[in-house]
């Protein structure tokens, strides 16, 4: 699972009112990593996921990484009305200007990788490059139908007796393929962040007002990026990386998600790496980052 | 295409009692680069093929290719029983071993695939790494289907007022999706190849002997090829690279050998490139050198 995230590395910075925290470390062109899930889903996320990644990339160029709205350490939307993919990707697009971030390798996972390409078409000074991880969020799908099956049914067969960590480590185990378990280092920080007041308040507020503002948010950002997609196109290089045995985003998604994009938008390629769920990163680290450095260098 | 091979590269040596050409530059971990075709099809192929590929290589390792039995500049099978698959990989291993290489990473093209595939099964002390691009030869396919179809559609429609240099674009236009035509230079060198007496002595033998000894020994190596990756599977790791755009060897063959790949071979992925076709080292040659030199970095 890497090492741990050096704590001299993170930084809050208040965005829009928004106190956010962030990863920064490493210098030179800056890859910005974004990680997934939403806020209010049952088990909080934040920049600790990629504690594979931050490391061994940061030996090449500036790697960044944020907790996104409402999630880890950052601030919840300040309304009701607010709880949408929208205000996510305005906090995001804040973010990035705020540190006026340029030439930047935007690598989004799952939610995230949605995120990223959302970012990718609304910034095209300043991003440069675009990295897609087994994004089902991204991916084509039946309109209409719910993307939280996996995770509804993780969520139903989570121990009840064994605390946060027990359920953060039945939550990875159904992720990634990996063996050994979660180091206790991360499942330190993940309980910590799970008990804590932030995620608590943004289960309530998710839980009371997704079905009006999240989910028909999300709906009309796929559209965004399909009709994107499928019209201009991307101008910038685009890589999609998957783990062949995802089961909360099947590859056959990233197939499909990939012939969409490889239509219009020249430059662009897919890897998947076997033995590797959806945490591709976390799973086969080496593999990911060598990708990634490589895919920068071009 | 990338620059024309530096003619101080190119070597001689004698193995086996055949005169083959090579080329051998850069220092480190040795690259061998297999080219495809087979001796005696209607279009000649050698070590220039690799022009794109050897000097960005070069820049990180050793980086060595030949001409296979038969083909470019390496001499013909001595008997018409000796025609077959089994004598090119014969040919094969004992350049690797007179050259004492180690730790090699194999790259092969098309049939080369194959090749490289058995060379890794039969030397695994001195193979540490593979590379399978764009090889429908190692791909499953329904048993006894010729995999001749499209280049036999190839040489029907191929000028017959343009020579020898007419016939080669013609091939490489079936084949590649890059815009611009074939340097001069390469084909100036394909043409020369094409109208040698190898090639013509190839072509006919090819065309005695094939029938009774080529296309049963290949049905063989597909065979043993197949039942050492349902069984034992590959110890190394494996890197399978294709165009999304081949037309020779659709990359759905491709995600079918991966997927008959990854069932036993643990440490496998799968690059597929966009707008590339069946040359695909030619038509994205920075997505192609940069991904190989990831891969051995690993």
């Amino acid at each position: 699972m890497g090492e741990p995230l050096n704590p001299d590395d993170i930084r809050y910075i208040t965005v829009n009112g928004i106190r956010t925290r962030y990863l920064d470390t490493g210098s030179g062109t800056p890859i910005v990593l974004i990680h997934g899930g939403h806020f209010g889903i049952f088990v909080p996320m934040g920049i600790e996921v990629w504690s594979a990644t931050v490391h061994p990339l940061a030996r090449h160029g500036r790697v960044l990484a944020f907790d996104k709205l409402g999630q880890g350490w950052t601030d919840l939307p300040a309304a009701d009305e607010k709880w949408t993919f929208d205000s996510v990707l305005e906090h995001a697009t804040a973010f990035l200007e705020q540190l006026d971030l340029t030439d930047i390798t935007l690598v989004g996972h799952s939610r995230g990788g949605l995120l990223a390409t959302r970012l990718a078409m609304e910034l095209p000074t300043r991003v440069r490059r675009l990295v897609v991880v087994s994004s089902a969020s991204t991916a084509p799908a039946p309109p209409g139908e719910s993307d939280m099956g996996f995770y509804d049914e993780v969520e139903r067969t989570a121990p009840t007796d064994l605390g946060a960590e027990g359920v953060i480590s039945h939550y990875h185990s159904a992720q990634a393929v990996a063996e050994g378990p979660l180091s206790p280092e991360y499942l330190r920080i993940a309980a910590e962040m799970m008990e804590g007041a932030n995620h608590k308040a943004a289960v309530d507020a998710y839980t009371r007002t997704s079905a009006e503002h999240w989910i028909p948010s999300l709906g009309r950002a796929k559209r965004k990026v399909f009709d994107h997609l499928e019209g201009p196109g991307l101008d910038i290089p685009v890589l999609v990386v998957w783990g062949k045995d995802d089961r909360s985003a099947p590859v056959e998604l990233g197939h499909q998600f990939f012939d969409l994009l490889a239509r219009r938008t020249s430059d662009c390629s897919m890897y998947v790496i076997n033995r590797a769920g959806h945490q591709v990163f976390r799973d086969r680290p080496e593999a990911f980052n060598n990708m990634v450095v490589g895919f920068v260098n071009t």
